[in-house]
């Protein structure tokens, strides 16, 4: 396996929908290994005056119709628009840190975004966020109660601060030996970067 | 040939670069035809409270280095950052606008970028402007002044209105049937749209 490729999302992103859908598949059929790595992109965009669709109309509804399409082309379903921004973006991004450290991340994260993107649920919300823990098989008050807690609020800073380190002012975002690659549109690239060494200019 | 698809572009632009170096041969590969179609993205991004880089230093270096890498895949020169955003975009958009009506649009175009992308000399302004028109056999006085004209404006305001009305919120654009595919990077996407029906929902 080469890599890993540093996969950054955040739930409340929604191109990051393309990616966490088509990413273990990717992996396999690629090779390639990659750390998923949550963050909080609200809170990047922000700092970077870089809010992609809110108070944007038009582009807001060329992003959905863009996701559309490419989800049909991958045979993904999606029912667009989904319920956006997200109210409580931050919980479903600290649950996302819980389920890291017990090892349920990557199924707790589909979980969600099916459940936000093709069930009309609000990730971050209720019924999202509990059916979401309940699928891996969890105890939702128990995990939304660590979630809230100082600590893991804490772990969800300091990743974002790692995201602004690196770069970062989006999600989702592929970076490659300190190589950065924004969007779902940009993984073929990352992995292109992985594997030639052509234009490291 | 299929198409036409539509060729909505700006100079001014930076990604716009990418497509403006590879649609005559893009064409000729997949046998499909393309209307260029120039217009004032500074007027529509204003509009769509949507400026891409500026005010947005981490994001505007990720351009640079995202085109870079694309352009190197390519085989295609760069110099980045070239000089940005432009001083006189408005004039170099009105050049194409003649160039269109007195048919040397594609040349002047390319000229424009590579003088821009590759030789540092920003796109509407000296030397540029009058190298761009010289290397397409015209006189630069009687163009430029051609350009300034009210006529010219008039057309150019034209388009740009077009392009809002056909949901255009930068640059470059392709449009297929009504359909709007936004970036260099879904120039693919417009001729799979072109081709197919399965994702015509």
């Amino acid at each position: 396996m080469a890599g890993p490729i540093e996969f950054w999302f955040s739930i409340g992103s929604t191109y990051t929908y393309l990616s966490v859908m088509r990413l273990d598949a990717f992996a396999l059929e690629h090779a390639v290994d990659f750390t998923w790595r949550p963050f909080n992109v609200r809170t990047v965009t922000q700092q970077m005056n870089n809010r992609p669709f809110v108070g944007k109309p038009v582009k807001a509804a060329y992003m959905w119709r863009d996701i559309e399409r490419r989800a049909a082309w991958r045979n993904l379903p999606v029912r667009v628009p989904a319920p956006y921004p997200l109210e409580n973006g931050e919980l479903a991004n600290r649950v996302a840190i819980v389920a890291d450290q017990q090892g349920w991340l990557k199924l707790y994260v589909t979980e969600a975004y099916r459940r936000w993107m093709v069930d009309g649920q609000m990730a971050g919300s209720e019924p999202n966020l509990s059916g979401s823990i309940i699928a891996c098989g969890r105890d939702p008050e128990s995990v939304v109660s660590k979630a809230k807690d100082a600590a893991t609020g804490e772990r969800l800073a300091q990743s974002t601060e790692e995201a602004l380190k690196r770069g970062l002012f989006g999600a989702p975002t592929f970076v490659v030996d300190g190589e950065v690659f924004w969007g779902d549109d940009r993984l073929e690239d990352a992995v292109r970067w992985l594997s030639h060494e052509d234009v490291r200019t």
